[in-house]
């Protein structure tokens, strides 16, 4: 092919076109034998062929219009018949459940969804991805022998066992057969088992009666005089965390808000710290409540001081307050021309891109990968080659940081890590046309919980997008010099809502071999009571609340294999030096201040844990020694820094103390492990004192030169909201990126392969247009097919015997996205 | 209109449809007519109404497929009938011209196509922008007698003066008239005369007859055997700069490159040091020549080390060695799918945003503006509106540094300020479709040169794009949580390519009231000769070039007006404390450590040179102390970092002594003052140790609190060139931005007014689609007009009496657009 785009047009004439009368008359002619056509098709109701005569319509390059190509993918062409990262179908959930509820197992199982906490209950299923070298063994033989064994990871909530405990089982090979085995799982961690108080998210713990009981009954008086409302009618709470420090407590505080749209946005001033330690709800009890600034160490001390007048009131607001401000209702005047819609970007000659659906494999322009997708994180990605080279084996993120700050008990205390709460189970289907464009197509994923399974179709979605500005481009007059490669990207996408804020997780693809990981942060803050003592924990943002100030730390692995899996750190420093030269002139000074490039290997892990340098003069990438491009230069792969390129600001805090040290830099590099696939687990979020991962025993002197190796990337922003964080946050300035880009990879930019792209030449008599190749791609001509009609649908439910559930009652949909951000405390 | 998108439409049914026996009678009838109709105008060949029936093409919402809206954009409605920052008309500026060359005037002009450097001539004629007092006086009274004088700046080189000077003049009002003086430009600069070794760009100085024979033709011999070609075949060369550090030489290294496409990349080893001072050319000589690390004080030292065997030669490469590496010519294997175009964004309903395109007024969804243009920086922005308010009174690039570095004397030697050559006279048309959409609408500028008028047709580019990411979304199943809002933007974009490399000017306006400001690089890189003593300076890209290492930093002027002109600088720190309360338990011990804000206000103009802080912890904005929003909360402005928010590496080198010290920072803020409108001048690029404009001269330690404030912010990057940057530089990392955004300024996010937006409903019934409003806005269903076939014509050329000049040569657009990157020496 490479050769064949020589062809040059004239860009302003020379067009060979019919006699004008020729056309005319052939027009009459197609004309009424098409509208003839028309007519009778359409009262037979028969699909009209494609090619439609729009008649006198003047078009450019002839008579007729044509329906554009099917808005479907082509089918695309996975390396491999199988995807080894897929997750477990429904079918091989459900037969690993009923044979670990086989009494051979004598796991003494509850069914999740009446357990108790004092029950055995099984808290998860799903896959557990294959190591590395079998799965490089199979694509490099694609002998159906070398297929990697397939695995499950179960997770059992030992509640009835003397010391309740919590265990992660490895289950296979799979399917169920006389070999599978069940064994503990612990060489990923760094703890033998995990205290039963930091066990994973369940909602239920919170809405048992003892709560209400204990908690709350004794305020209702309270509740009523000074929030104006009650637990059953207009209030409602919400836990903070996290609840333990190693696994000896399960403690909370409760914060109060009114109920209505947008809670987050309204909360009130009253807080109670309780206790669910154990597994015997009849123990749970409240440690303090905190109204107004005032401690009291019981629900009596504090109705006494409620009775005699002794409690510092705030007043209660109007019950006819409007309280819209926190819901996305439109208000406003209409912004000129916005009844018209905006502009849709159509694949007018069809989609450029490949899926395919069942294997989960996407490929574009030279790309091609697999997806993944599990309870904790979401979607992953996976062997994402580039031009027939391995660039990445895995790309998924690892944990979501949220640290809060405060005058009051609640903001101070909370330290969010997201995965406990599941963001993969937190994915909810895509709103078409909104959240991805018309043309996107959408994948689905199912995951497990003690409810059920929940499928949602649109969970991933998947499209081509022009960035507006072309990736290369040049103006010049020698021959060869003039044009520009349009600046198409592939952007994967899935969106994961924790309650109230949601994340937007963006895999952008480049025509140059650069990847861009990008997060888009919107929803609802995690607003604060606010009073004059709140000023320097953020903004007001209505008449009692305030946007308490955060960080968001997000961590990724990212896997790169760079020409292999043997890979070095190159740290690259930009300084400046003074330097004479026998060619200084006196005019000038005999010496020159100049910038210079320093570059080093880091070899010890221990030297790995990474900040950007200072106004970033320098940067790192993994580059393979032994492999070098055609100029001699080791070949590469860089972490350039895109948007908000931060880590966690505080260091130290008792609530983060040894869970989440990824958080400290804005990288980290080590020798990559099957012992350590990843940076956090579910239950990082509750064991701060003890975690199960470890992030810096990671870090323990190993070499990491010509070894394969893990970039662990941050990404993140400092937020400080303010009043235009009412109702949503903005994904505009709420987003952080960073980008894996070819560094010495190739000998030369690859996308100038691009035939969406132009060279022009200079015309040959001054005056004249410029003549141009633009390899025969031109703008397709055709009408377009309608977009779908909006629709949306709840998720599809299967119980946990893979039989389609009952479609979920909103309640308990909301319950299940509104985590226990919204605890609705019921008798 | 508000309260009126109350709306719900079912998702999935319900929706009122005709019968469909109904249906089918009206499509015959429909069909015959518009075929009858059709084929008439057909023949009358007269353009058919804006309905086509296409008959039975089975559409969802009705049997008739119209063509789209136009793809012209709607009037606008500009504030006031005259855009107060127009550039003169070419009417003005001839009368301009020959006012200034009437005997009255006494200035002995000769005009600058034929002037020698011993002559006085024109150097620049343009628009000299109106007091800020003035203009916001007429904006507010509207009415003609508030209309703003119009002035010109006009630039005369002195050449013939005893002291030959370079001086800037007022001239006006306009149009020129008994009450039109001239008046000697002095306030604005720091400097009260330019000297003449610093003058303007100047294309012939560096062809004179005496350059070939002093510098070159005594080393023919040494060209053909070391360079493998002569001057005036296949080699060219190319200026480094500054010429000067004070005004009293004028001295400059060339350096030798192939003349071969994409020359910038294929640097020769051999340099020379040659003398321009004064206005005599025969006074002109060289000082020093390098060659391959050896230094030689005259050309005869060189030519005897030549012959007589003790030069220390490099190889020359083969005549045939294949160059094209430095080529846009394509090349490797087509990707798969890109014979197809890729998606085309289509306004289908026509364009949402306005134009008015003599006034050069823009306005999209409550954003308005002007527009400005001139010679040394291109596009600004004026007056920009949002929601009835003004913004930014003045948003302005003010130059484009780019220092450095290498082991030879060119890199070494080199610290260009592009406003020197004229970033807005090296803006050239976009590649309608490459660089800009199809359906983006264009705008012209005209600047002024010594060898006249020119107008580029397509120098400005606006478009709506999909940014495709919601503004702002959530998922929620209270009411009125549940929904997005579709994040357009606008874009209004220019090109410069100075020389080698261009960059892209994007200012991209938001819903929410966020400008990001945006430049993205591509073109070709400045490429050093490559030997093993290079290394620490860059990376190897070819046999014998380098990329070398450089930093680019490009300043901007901002004026925001919050809330009005009396604005205070608002510095926010975020940091960490440790602090006990009295609600913190025994478990988790008395002590808790968050974060926390400080907020000071900067009083003194001195503190005000500014960085961001370490690990973006805090920033700073633009506040009325005086305005609050409903909170109580001071109205602002952010200075959001972007992409590369990064200042220059080097600080006190002599070539940048005191010439761009706005470069060592992020940012800076200082009193608005019409004697400080800009913070460099084209002459500051030779005049580092006195320049005209000093821009620390502006602080002075004046008090900035509740005054009128200037932003002067940066964006760049350090560019350590590396094998991808050929044959082009990609924009996709090679970017930089920042944005201006509303903090605490609206009482929300006012964004929340798009109906491009959708707003969920929980269904009635469980297992039911939601229900939904779209705000009466849905995509639109029609056939869009074909894009116009790619046409690019040279630019109009007038000469100094305004007539239509001769097309230009390709040899003289080619030196216009290579300025003396690329000096071709004749005899």
């Amino acid at each position: 092919m490479a050769g064949g785009y020589e062809l040059l047009k004239s860009g302003g004439d020379g067009e060979v076109q019919s006699p004008k009368s020729y056309r005319t008359a052939r027009r009459i002619a197609i004309g009424l034998v098409a509208c003839l056509a028309l007519v009778t098709l359409s009262f037979l109701h028969i699909h009209p062929p494609l090619s439609v005569d729009l008649g006198a319509q003047d078009n450019h390059d002839g008579d007729s219009v044509k329906a554009c190509a099917s808005p479907a993918p082509p089918a695309a062409r996975p390396p491999a018949p199988i995807n080894p990262w897929a997750s477990l179908t429904i079918e091989q959930t459900v037969q690993i459940q009923k044979w670990l509820e086989e009494p051979a197992q004598a796991l003494n199982l509850t069914r999740g969804a009446i357990s108790k906490p004092s029950d055995n209950h099984i808290f998860l299923i799903e896959a557990y991805y294959p190591p590395k070298a079998s799965v490089l063994r199979y694509f490099s033989s694609l002998s159906s022998s070398d297929i990697p064994e397939k695995y499950a990871r179960v997770t059992i909530h030992h509640g009835s066992a003397p010391e309740p405990v919590i265990k992660d089982y490895l289950v296979g090979p799979l399917p169920i057969g006389s070999s599978t085995r069940m064994e503990h799982l612990t060489d990923i961690y760094h703890l033998d088992a995990i205290p039963h108080n930091a066990r994973g998210f369940d909602t239920r713990d919170w809405t048992t009666p003892e709560i209400f009981e204990k908690m709350a009954a004794p305020l209702m008086e309270a509740y009523e005089e000074l929030l104006g409302g009650t637990p059953q009618g207009t209030l409602i709470t919400a836990g903070s965390g996290p609840f333990s420090f190693d696994g000896s407590f399960r403690r909370l505080w409760l914060s109060w808000r009114r109920s209505t749209p947008g809670f987050f946005l309204h909360p009130l001033n009253l807080y109670q710290y309780i206790d669910l330690s154990g597994t015997d709800p009849s123990q749970w009890d409240q440690l303090k409540i905190v109204y107004n600034h005032q401690v009291f160490n019981s629900p009596e001390a504090f109705m006494e001081a409620f009775h005699n007048g002794s409690l510092k009131r705030v007043p209660v607001i109007d019950p006819d307050t409007d309280l819209s401000y926190s819901t996305r209702k439109r208000i406003g005047a209409q912004r000129d021309l916005d009844h018209l819609p905006g502009p849709r970007s159509v694949s007018f000659a069809g989609l450029r891109f490949r899926v395919d659906h069942d294997l989960q494999y996407v490929s574009w322009m030279g790309w091609g990968l697999y997806l993944g997708f599990d309870r904790d994180m979401g979607l992953s990605l996976w062997d994402i080659n580039f031009r027939g080279e391995r660039i990445v084996y895995e790309l998924k993120p690892q944990e979501a940081l949220a640290q809060y700050a405060g005058n009051d008990p609640f903001q101070a205390t909370t330290a969010w890590l997201d995965r406990y709460f599941g963001m993969g189970q937190s994915v909810r289907d895509m709103l078409p046309g909104y959240d991805c464009p018309h043309e996107a197509v959408y994948l689905p994923a199912t995951t497990y919980s003690v409810n059920g399974l929940s499928t949602q179709q649109r969970a991933i979605c998947i499209f081509e997008h022009d960035s507006g500005r072309p990736l290369s481009r040049h103006l010049g007059f020698e021959e060869n010099e003039f044009g520009a490669v349009k600046g198409y990207e592939l952007v994967i996408r899935s969106i994961a809502t924790v309650g109230k804020f949601m994340i937007t997780f963006d895999y952008i693809f480049h025509l140059d071999g650069t990847i861009e990981v990008r997060i888009s942060a919107s929803g609802y803050l995690q607003a604060g009571y606010y009073d004059n003592t709140q000023g320097q924990y953020g903004n007001r943002i209505w008449e009692t609340s305030m946007g308490s100030l955060h960080d968001h730390v997000i961590n990724y692995k990212v896997d790169l294999d760079v020409a292999g899996t043997a890979n070095s750190l190159l740290k690259t420093t930009l300084s400046q030096e003074s330097v004479t030269q026998p060619w200084f002139e006196e005019d000038w000074g005999d010496e020159v201040i100049q910038q210079v490039v320093t570059r080093e290997y880091i070899d010890d892990e221990n030297d790995a844990l990474l900040k950007f340098p200072t106004n970033f003069q320098g940067g790192y990438a993994i580059v393979n020694q032994e492999e070098t491009n055609k100029w001699g230069t080791s070949r590469g792969y860089a972490i350039h820094p895109g948007y908000s390129p931060i880590h966690n600001t505080v260091v130290g805090s008792k609530r983060l103390m040894k869970n989440a040290n990824w958080a400290r830099y804005n990288l980290a590099v080590s020798r990559r492990k099957e012992t350590e696939p990843s940076s956090s687990s579910m239950w990082n979020f509750n064991l701060p004192g003890s975690p199960p991962v470890d992030f810096h025993k990671f870090f323990d002197g190993e070499n990491i030169t010509q070894e394969d190796l893990v970039a662990w990337v941050n990404l993140g922003m400092h937020h400080l909201p303010q009043s235009e964080d009412a109702p949503n946050t903005r994904t505009n300035t709420a987003t952080s990126s960073f980008f894996l880009t070819p560094l010495n990879y190739f000998d030369h930019d690859v996308s100038i392969e691009s035939t969406n792209a132009v060279l022009l030449k200079n015309p040959e008599k001054p005056g004249n247009p410029f003549t141009y190749d633009d390899y025969g791609v031109e703008p397709a001509h055709c009408l377009p097919e309608q977009p779908s009609p909006f629709e949306y649908h709840p998720a599809k439910m299967f119980d946990l015997d893979g039989r389609p559930a009952p479609a979920s009652s909103i309640e308990d949909m909301r319950k299940a996205s509104e985590l226990y951000h919204r605890i609705k405390l019921e008798l």
